[in-house]
């Protein structure tokens, strides 16, 4: 066709397919959102309605994704991880990254008015994003386990910070009384100077959200004889569970499950 | 830190850095946007609001990324050349194309009702993507002039398809009477049954949509002497001329200039 | 230093670390051996001194690379299995690929007239390479078992063939006669027409080789009241084993051992 | 067939194809040829046999890969410049290398007797190598420059080394005395402590060593009046040119000569 002279330009294009039998981990994290949660005014440290936005946009995820099998979330950050086998777009890693994150902005757009109603977006937010391939669902769990900690290392400290700020202290002089201080000096600060025991502020701030495909039993029916007729429904479900522990993992063995 | 244990976990992560000295040509496109515009009544074979959002799209990129020196744009498709020497995150790949398409979503969905007022969005559109490394700024030239070709083609095709269909065949007799038919048999069946002079159709729709910095004298004031005192300004521009041919590099040479 | 000006070109130089946790396996093929063996008249189908020459080019590979710990070999290709955790050259692929390549080159030159002591060599031997990663240690097993599979494949079919050769049919009335039979047809056509039982060839030729470090256990010496002091000592060992099947595997589990 | 059920594993080799219309270029060098060139008593700093050797092989690697059109090496290193627009192996890198790589080792071998007749190889020799793309021809030139300006302050510095040693110094003793000296005052202490003038050794040793193929014009016969007839006649060649100035290359435009 007449196209032909130019078209030698596509042999510059990559084969970015990622290697099989490996699990793909997608993540995704807000650009500048240090800057983005100040211009919108979000609550410190946590904004409930900022992370129930982002948990929002992780349930159209997986119902728009049937390939990701679970999501990890926290603050302005999101992991999906796709199961091993998964085939969507061949593997291509530019086509999971750019859809994934495509869809995920596109998604925090037209919902925020959901959970901001009285805030207009003064500027488009924006995400990047990762494709990482872990050969195996062990080491998947141990990614997991390195966003959950972050995540209870970070809550802590900016739970401290703002206590401290809101208290009357300048950001410098919180963070000058926060430097070296260990995870037990904290919680104690908390209990100490603002009557807060930790480990009772809500799971969702504490631990992250995990958003999954859960299986319930449900009754369809009852039968002739009258007993219910029951069947599995899969539903994307969100929860703020530990996922350091084996707990989770052995409740829900075919989320991970190898072939 | 107490996160050591799983930190392991990073390692996975693999070193995009694309190549120095090569133009980065990051092309987005709609996802499923045949869909998508039926879905949201786009008019056939262009609906001139539709590319005037993808349009505004665009120069919002070359405002937010100074690196992009050019952008070519055709129905749901945009090309974007950053500068050869650019060290935007350190020309990582997976940076760069989820930057600026999760952008460009972003922008794309906030300026939707700008253009179409009277018109819900009843899906969040999404665009995939992909980088591209070229190794000289002529090849970049054939690289638009592929897509530049590609929109003509298509154009010339799409606008009898559809005059036919207005006319009363079904989609498949349009697409029959085309097989086979060369450029200028299309034109001369858009002249002799509809009186419909292609050349003539609006420049955006033949040629599709270049957007670049230009610079543009302007008078900043009046010397002592009455005489006008200028400079150059820079000003994302938008147009549609003929990038095949080396009449506008000639008279933009700072655009596609090599170290 | 002095040299500044130029070296930003080695900033063009990749990364090329393979990912963690991953089994790597290094294939070295012979380079035009149809010809090369035809120039040096090897005997057909197999040349006991030619694969004899291939073994201990690979024993020395594991002498010299510890990080091997296993190796096939069949005609004149040879698969090495890196370790799971190997850090050899930090896994980089361009040193792996091209030390193992060059190693297993100068060991094959030097050795040649160990067992070719009247045959000078004609032509510079060289080999091609590449390497492949594999999540799982029961996936490089299929590997291996793939790389039997056709050892079995090739060798059955090129005794026939060379039989037919060898009992007066020319190179194309061999090939015809094989054409479309079976592994059972090849067995009766050796054993009707040549007398020749296949399971009694010699298991290098049906089987490939194996070489890796066993552990055999030895008498060091008595102590006082006359019982044998033993101890486990690593020897690097040829075998020509069934490596589809469990057996092996079971009795040498440290071999493909996963962290 | 038969091998289906493991043919999968054939889907985790990855597709390492090197960009169009980029220059390529593959480096070898020596694997601890320091202890090497010890084991086998090289003379210092520079063995004009080890380097004759050394040029043999990538003479003969220029004789049999037709697409390099370039080589230079210093030392135990070795670079191969291969034309922009080669299509060897389709440009699989791992083909590239580890091919490259190969047979220079098996010539490496095989010529070792011609250079050395009366010793004996103690080991085997080996050679890492590396591929590595540079967009355009003059930053190949910069890579070459590179490579000669290394070869020209290591030969200073190697050439001072061991004349202090010679004459009596620890290898100690000498480091001490030439740590921060320029090379003006390298040449200096050539001059004054050994009457050396630095500029009269060697051009090989100084300058490193370019094979390319050159073109001679050359007498085919005399025509029937006696004028001879004559025709271009390729030659692979060695000199030990400056490579860092534009007279080589004005002198040879066709070696470097883009599409």
């Amino acid at each position: 066709m007449a196209n032909s002279k130019y078209e030698y330009v596509k042999k510059f294009e990559v084969d970015d397919k990622l290697p099989p039998h490996n699990w793909i981990v997608l993540r995704i994290d807000g650009c500048h959102f240090h800057r983005f949660s100040a211009d919108h005014m979000f609550e410190k440290p946590n904004d409930e309605n900022a992370l129930n936005l982002m948990n929002i946009c992780a349930v159209t995820m997986l119902e728009h994704f049937p390939d990701i099998v679970f999501a990890y979330g926290v603050s302005d950050e999101y992991s999906f991880i796709l199961k091993e086998t998964t085939e969507f777009y061949q593997r291509r890693a530019s086509k999971i990254l750019s859809l994934g994150v495509s869809y995920f902005t596109s998604v925090y757009v037209m919902k925020w008015k959901d959970f901001f109603p009285h805030k207009e977006l003064r500027e488009p937010p924006s995400f990047d994003g990762r494709v990482i391939c872990y050969p195996r669902a062990k080491i998947v769990r141990d990614y997991l386990a390195w966003r959950q900690v972050d995540c209870h290392i970070n809550n802590q400290y900016n739970t401290c910070f703002w206590m401290l700020v809101k208290s009357g202290k300048t950001e410098r002089e919180a963070q000058e009384s926060l430097k070296g201080t260990l995870a037990k000096d904290k919680n104690e600060l908390l209990f100490q100077q603002f009557s807060v025991n930790y480990d009772k502020l809500p799971a969702m701030f504490r631990k992250g959200s995990c958003v999954y495909v859960d299986k319930v039993e449900e009754t369809v029916k009852l039968d002739d004889s009258g007993n219910p007729v029951k069947r599995l429904r899969k539903k994307v479900t969100v929860g703020h569970f530990d996922i350091i522990g084996p707990k989770f993992w052995n409740e829900h063995p075919y989320i991970l499950e190898e072939e």
